[in-house]
């Protein structure tokens, strides 16, 4: 069987089910980052994500967008833990012909990500690759993270309610290269709201929502047509374009009325919305997302 | 300027001059590892590394040999900082057309590490490439050194006697696949050689010497005709051909009789070669080993 014709969760579910993790390992494969024990007041997170040409970002596109993306994304994915990225490395794998000023714009647009949250490059590498092949950029790192902030995508309980912050779908027109991560939001969410589940929003909310219910072993029921809509798109684009890296999140009911009057004042550019609940019965009623298998190749 | 015109070495020092470190960053971009603050009795290390097709293997090689030597890589990185491992996580980016067989199979070779070395998958990704593309495996993590262990690049002194472990060049023919990670080595000499500096010889001595000299500060006098040759190998071979991923270290000039008596009872199946001496005057007399850029592409 080629990879092409499975899945990305189902591949990935394959190639870790049988892992045993070391006792400092909190929380191993399956959440937004992996957590370990580091000291008394602080936990370390760990996560590595990759951005391929043709696949996350097209050849004529400005280097500094794929780089500020590549360090967003991951950025974004200490945020949905409740955390903040401390140190990060690069690694770039690039075929002879690439330009060096492409490169040297691709390390301004992540740098300008680490000086924005106050994070270090301490590390990387560059490889060559055959002629004509993808650049691809992988980064990965440390962040921190409060024992006390820390938000798993498993810890949500029936009846609670499933928010999203920002709008949904048709980031391929843009956003996807110029997102900010909502790292202030998420860690504000851990301390004042009672978050109790949390993810970034990468591959559609009809891939990412099923995927924290099912880590909080509950089912989900969503009002379509109260998904917030960017500029343009459809319930449609909402639930299946992906790369949106909005904050998903449950709260407890009895949360709802002072969450809301207290994040507009914190954050009056930014809306959150109420979509749905966590409920009992585990089940599946949405279909589509972004897969990197399940579907032939096709340039963002 | 193309990438294939500049060295690696020359890259990285242009992408990397001008970073700021957070100030629990102990050590950032130029050694083996990052390392960080963890608490009062471990240091965190950082590190990532990656293989891709055609260039770090062939595409008929067998899975299990290419996880291995994907994950091992990473091993010996932390093994050169006079650590371990603990947490690692495996990027994989794969065209279409790759069986899932191929990559279950790279997964056990990483897991044959991980067992070996009691360490643990943590997390990682997939992602698709355009048809194909080279296959890459990108390995990030951390590891853990006792603050007395840590021994840097940049530790030797001038009249520090230059050591390798086992024997040098022809990695090509099957070593770069199979390599031990010289980890229970690499921890020893930090705790009993007084090491002053070490790394781990992954592009030939030629290129890896100096490096660590000049993190040292020093210069330094090989003598040509001591270094241990592989079977069938030239000194040629041992100075350029890379991927033997055995240690280069420097200890004082006191040390010289103790660690060769005790080393041989300890080690009693590898060698230690005393090859040459730091120098004050710092001077580069080596030319060679493996380039990224500043040669033509050709398969390993």
């Amino acid at each position: 069987m080629k990879i092409s014709q499975t899945s990305e969760d189902k591949l990935i579910h394959e190639l870790t089910k049988d892992l045993e993790t070391r006792s400092a390992v909190l929380v191993g494969v399956g959440d937004d980052c992996a957590v370990l024990r580091k000291n008394e007041h602080q936990h370390t997170l760990l996560k590595t994500d990759t951005v391929v040409e043709h696949v996350h970002f097209l050849s004529e596109e400005k280097p500094t967008r794929v780089g500020w993306k590549a360090a967003a994304r991951v950025v974004s994915d200490f945020a949905a833990m409740g955390g903040y990225p401390e140190a990060l490395m690069i690694s770039i794998i690039l075929p002879p012909e690439t330009a060096q000023v492409w490169v040297e714009q691709l390390y301004q647009g992540i740098q300008s990500v680490t000086e924005k949250f106050h994070c270090s490059i301490v590390g990387g590498e560059t490889s060559s690759a055959p002629p004509n092949s993808p650049i691809v950029v992988s980064i990965s790192g440390s962040g921190i993270v409060k024992p006390e902030n820390l938000t798993l995508r498993s810890g949500g309980k029936p009846s609670d309610l499933i928010y999203v912050t920002g709008t949904l779908g048709g980031s391929i027109h843009g956003k996807h290269l110029d997102f900010i991560p909502r790292l202030e939001e998420a860690i504000w969410l851990a301390e004042n709201a009672q978050a109790t589940s949390m993810m970034d929003l990468s591959d559609g909310i009809a891939k990412d929502l099923p995927r924290l219910a099912k880590c909080s072993k509950c089912g989900y029921e969503i009002d379509l047509k109260s998904l917030p809509l960017s500029l343009n798109s459809t319930i449609k684009n909402a639930l299946n374009d992906g790369e949106d890296y909005e904050l998903l999140f449950t709260i407890p009911e009895y949360q709802k009325q002072i969450l809301e009057s207290t994040w507009t004042e914190t954050f009056p550019d930014l809306s959150i919305t109420h979509i749905g609940e966590l409920t009992e019965h585990e089940e599946d009623t949405l279909e589509g997302g972004w897969d990197h298998f399940g579907q032939e190749f096709k340039s963002p």
